[in-house]
């Protein structure tokens, strides 16, 4: 060995334990949960992201546990164990079993396997294990198993990354899409195309409800405003809808009042409350119900995840 | 052994090698690339998802690479390798590392380790390695290295899962927002809401101006469809917004043309056709530079990749 490495090899003992985990962590790993029994009596299981598929014929895979860890001679001893790969749906899972102190299995439901090792359901995958080898790796231990069983489902999985949960999504080829005559449209390589092809797609069922009704957009936005802030007075309600470029005339007040749908409570004037009357309310309901009975619809093929991660972009727009 | 398991035991022989591999990728993972110098004369790489860190003390990290690799000769007869964890730019280094057949190397800027292994520039984080063990492992050998330097960079991380390259995306707690009144309003657990409020946030600048013109909304949208298709008859234009659930009134074109921004080629009618002025068409460029100027603005802080994401689930919403 040179000087050089010699010096290199000095060096490992000062390295910063903080900085060599946030560079370990720069590695996206998913999320398992290794289940075992310890000496036939007792459930035993911690989470953990160093699971590596390994081999194929023999199929095997591989995991490291801390040489210190309280659950190290139950795995130590166990012939068998489980590692179950978790959806992204499993996020409590993970963190009930990586917290110190408490049952982690009390009230959650499981299979058993060989010899009586408990298994978890309903995650991304699971690998019914025998331990095949226990190899010597610095302050782990590496556990490779000999996959004796295995179930796979098409959750999507729940990601470690930088010491924070995460998501994974596919790439797409970056799609160009040929745009419109020149300047003169929007076209799909322009966010707002698609923004608005989705706000209309969710409420198309409601706008035919509301021409049905006779209702003109602004009467619908004046009940909405109110169906929010009940009781609000006639500037309030202009600002809200201020906000969103287009206020709220007068006649559309008087209209609605008119039809029954809303009263006023002062004589006309800015000062005056505006309120949903009882018939008003149960319009506005019927037509709510609808936004949401084909916002479900619409969601049909979506992984909660994905809706939970669009609103989160979506949010972003809007708080800037 | 019981007989059970034993069974068991016998079934992993009839495992199909697609269904393991199915399973196996489950598990998300970073990527790598593991390179290391063939007996000192020529550079070796390839890409690996088998990465795991190990240990912090000593810092180990290992890999595990098929027995029937053309590397893994070079890789038993090295002291030294470094593994390379890549960012989610670096999809095509990924591509090339795992082609057969190829220089790898060529034109790949490299920096120089111990006994002169070839280390990549620019990645998510980098480990250099003195080989401390190789283990058994099936078809694989596993390699554990001890870290003996280490870099790491802020990079957004290139991901595997199921057999395609993703990107990973951290997770926000899961909000279940209060709801307002009962059935009478959309709340922020609704996606409604959320598009409702992007569609408005990103519009608003050109619905002010709109105003500022005194264009409705149906007159802009009357202008935008023949922003995309002019020369549209009238009962086309009526068609195209009747999608959106508004379709528009002939009393819309006649106040259009009145104010000169369309022009009818033949008498009134649902056979004639409708095109933008050059007054038309200049207005309408306008708006809609406005609406990517806003949106260019909204997007500020995100990320190509989640600008990606966002329209392919939008756009999954409209086509259901």
């Amino acid at each position: 060995m040179s000087a050089k490495n010699q010096l290199r090899d000095d060096r490992v003992a000062e390295f910063d334990a903080k900085s060599l985990r946030t560079a370990f962590g720069a590695f996206a790993t998913g999320v398992t949960i290794v289940t075992a029994r310890d000496s036939g009596v007792a459930d035993v299981g911690l989470t953990a992201n160093s699971f590596s598929s390994l081999s194929l014929t023999p199929p095997m895979v591989l995991w490291s546990l801390s040489k210190t860890s309280s659950s190290i001679d139950a795995f130590r001893g166990s012939d068998y164990f489980a590692v179950h790969v978790l959806s992204a749906e499993q996020e409590t899972l993970s963190t009930r079993f990586a917290t110190k102190g408490i049952e982690r299995f009390a009230g959650v439901p499981v299979d058993r396997g060989p010899e009586g090792i408990p298994m978890l359901r309903d995650c991304a995958a699971r690998f019914v294990c025998r331990t095949a080898y226990q190899h010597e790796g610095g302050d782990h231990v590496i556990f490779v198993g000999q996959v004796l069983d295995f179930t796979h489902t098409g959750r999507l999985p729940l990601v470690f990354h930088s010491g924070r949960y995460g998501m994974v999504f596919q790439k797409e080829a970056a799609q160009q899409d040929p745009a419109g005559e020149t300047g003169s449209s929007l076209s799909p390589n322009d966010l707002l195309y698609h923004v608005s092809n989705a706000y209309f797609r969710i409420r198309r069922g409601g706008i035919q409800e509301l021409r049905r009704r006779g209702w003109t957009g602004e009467e619908y936005a004046t009940l909405s405003v109110l169906g929010r802030e009940n009781g609000l007075r006639l500037a309030e309600i202009r600002a809200r809808s201020e906000a969103r470029g287009r206020p709220i005339a007068p006649e559309t007040i008087e209209r609605l009042v008119t039809r029954g749908l809303i009263s006023t409570a002062n004589p006309m004037g800015a000062e005056r409350e505006v309120w949903l009357t009882p018939a008003g309310r149960q319009a506005l309901i019927e037509i709510i119900a609808i936004h949401k009975a084909s916002e479900a619809h619409v969601l049909e093929g979506f992984d909660l995840s994905e809706v939970q991660l669009l609103k989160q972009f979506l949010r972003r727009i809007v708080d800037g």
